[in-house]
């Protein structure tokens, strides 16, 4: 089918190193970010190592708290389809 | 900030929208979407209705089924910035 794509990285793991890079991008620490986004610093630093099944709101919360919208943290890789290794 | 963007609708409406709407183009049915996906009809029901704060796991499930990848399910309508209301 025409829309038919897959990842070779996992969307969990995909947020994870887009929010760390985005943070970083920043300049900002883990603490501040939790800060901002209402959540504990724990919990980010998990998230950021993709041990956490995150839900959509605190996905949501952690994208606007680094000004960004959801999907800027969850956006294929250009040419991920064609990739096949990572 | 140059990234600054909010939408008007969170963003767990908006995948239950985008999932119903992929979901009904493709002609099949929540049981049917649910079956692919290895997960429960009624659960699938609850995410399409905006209840669920579904997980990222799970999104990436119910996305894959319809062969798409998360962000497709996520993506900020055109213009969303500006709008006023929705």
């Amino acid at each position: 089918m025409s829309h038919a794509r897959t990842s070779t990285e996992s969307a969990r793991l995909r947020f994870a190193r887009l929010l760390k890079s985005e943070r970083l991008a920043r300049g900002i620490s883990q603490e501040d970010l939790a800060e901002l986004a209402g959540l504990h610093r724990t919990y980010v630093g998990s998230v950021e190592r993709g041990e956490r099944n995150i839900a959509v709101d605190n996905m949501e919360a952690l994208a606007n708290a680094l000004g960004l919208d959801i999907s800027d943290l969850l956006s294929a890789p250009a040419g991920d389809v064609r990739k096949s290794t990572r």
